[in-house]
């Protein structure tokens, strides 16, 4: 019997600081019915894909800053997304600021979520590569993002769900080739992930013009080196004076791009998905139980940051 | 002061099976002559860049198999490389099939080693992701790498050398990202590496169209996610009865190919490589001690086949 998902990645184009939740889970819905339509099983949504791009911002005010993060799921506001997902019987990911106070003390993920086709959250994430600063800048644009969230503690799991083995991780995750590996040593089939990648921040290195290049690369080799799918998908778009790339896409197990956006806008792009396509490369060429070779991967995990070999005098 | 290495990455077409050493090495003469007219420093050539690539046939005969090895470096017949080498300072990195005995036992290794300008070997490393298997297939084409060589177990060092951090690995190990990974936790500014890859064995996948996709794939992702420069050279063309692809490249820290052959047979192209051009990446994006989390990535070192969640009953 053949495995499939059909998955369909929806791409956001800009949100305005100031637009409402509803406004947004208006957008989300429209293409969730759009989704629904092309039989979609599952509709991937980007990271953050609620609100703006907040933390472009050094956000001062606390009540202002708590405005961008979600304190239940489903809250009043996103609970449409979950009662239409399960009347329709689609599933979804959603990224989104996540805010939690335990023992008194708020703590602030980028998380992304997995719901079902009964609307019910099945598998949660929060991000672990945070990118940017925790330290303003004295510049227009920011990237606050080790500011204004914690490092993920839930570590990169996957989830039985939609008949396959799934996966989730969030924008700067994906440059990060331990990602999708410590997914791979479990069987992923699937991976779901939303990426906020703005360009033109006057960083001190001006490789803004190899982003969308940067971003493909980075997604095709995580999909072939682990033989799994990637449904990588944006908030694109001129957002807030900030330009964001677009690109959003459904990487095959190998490494193809089988599916892409060609707007900055909103757009959906649909793919059938067989998850037994990974299956030739995982009994040949990466076959990790016959090949992998751990005893030489050590520094891997002792080792933090790079360490040159001494000089020689 | 700027570092650079000029670096001439050096093709070889095919080398019959009979071909002896010294035909051979008059082919690597005649690139090095070549490299140092470019002012080159180092010269790359292949993995087992000596013999034809003999792991294709099921040698049972001891001594035909011994014959495709090398017993020292330099041996009489590969002396003239390490003088031409010495005399023109032009360093070198070079692919051979190596053949050591210890405590009366022959050990065999898929090696490479790293010459400087003045003819010394100051870096070996031996293949660790040996491709393939070691039981005799009925096919034509084989890839009796596991058969015939043992894992490398020199892991993944690198060298100062040519003014820079160098690493070198072989053919498979460009699929797998711990191989950069090791190397880039190291400092490395430039991987090394050759590499015999055949298509047509009649795996029983028939993706052998994508092979020359994935050989950049890999190697893009592998230099722009450590902000190394990557150095791949192939033995390609129709080397007998079975094609090996070609697409010998020099590929910049950012991840572009710069430099590429667009032959099959011996030919030599050549980068003047800036060394410094990886930093802003390591000060920023891959700023590996600011964003990398050891603590996530335990799998990576703890298992080394996959192994899926549970089923859910």
């Amino acid at each position: 019997m053949p495995r499939t998902i059909t998955v369909g990645a929806a791409q956001l184009g800009p949100i305005a600081r100031n637009d409402s939740r509803k406004q947004v889970v208006g957008r989300l819905l429209e293409l969730m019915r759009e989704a629904h339509g092309f039989r979609c099983d599952l509709i991937a949504y980007p990271e953050l894909a609620l609100t703006t791009f907040f933390p472009r911002w050094p956000i001062e005010d606390e009540r202002e800053l708590d405005s961008f993060y979600e304190t239940e799921m489903p809250g009043p506001e996103t609970k449409p997304l979950f009662e239409e997902a399960a009347r329709r019987g689609i599933g979804f990911s959603l990224g989104f600021a996540e805010l939690v106070v335990e023992k008194g003390r708020k703590r602030r993920f980028n998380s992304s979520i997995l719901v079902d086709k009964t609307g019910r959250i099945v598998g949660k994430y929060r991000k672990v590569h945070l990118p940017g600063h925790s330290d303003v800048m004295d510049r227009p644009g920011q990237h606050l993002e080790k500011r204004f969230f914690e490092v993920g503690d839930l570590g990169f799991p996957v989830w039985r769900a939609f008949g396959g083995i799934l996966g989730m991780c969030i924008c700067n995750d994906r440059r990060w080739p331990e990602t999708y590996r410590v997914m791979g040593l479990q069987g992923v089939e699937m991976v779901l992930l939303g990426y906020n990648s703005p360009i033109g921040l006057g960083d001190p290195f001006d490789l803004d013009a190899l982003e969308p290049f940067h971003n493909h690369l980075v997604m095709q080799s995580g999909a072939y080196q682990n033989a799994t799918w990637v449904v990588g998908v944006a908030k694109a778009g001129f957002e807030e004076g900030f330009n964001m790339i677009g690109q959003t896409c459904i990487i095959a197990p190998s490494g193809e791009i089988v599916a892409q956006c060609a707007t900055m806008g909103d757009e959906l792009v649909v793919r059938k998905c067989d998850l037994d396509m990974g299956a030739p490369y995982r009994a040949d060429i990466f076959n990790f139980a016959y090949h992998r070779r751990i005893e030489h991967y050590k520094l891997i995990t002792e080792r933090t940051g790079a360490i040159p070999p001494p000089e020689t005098t």
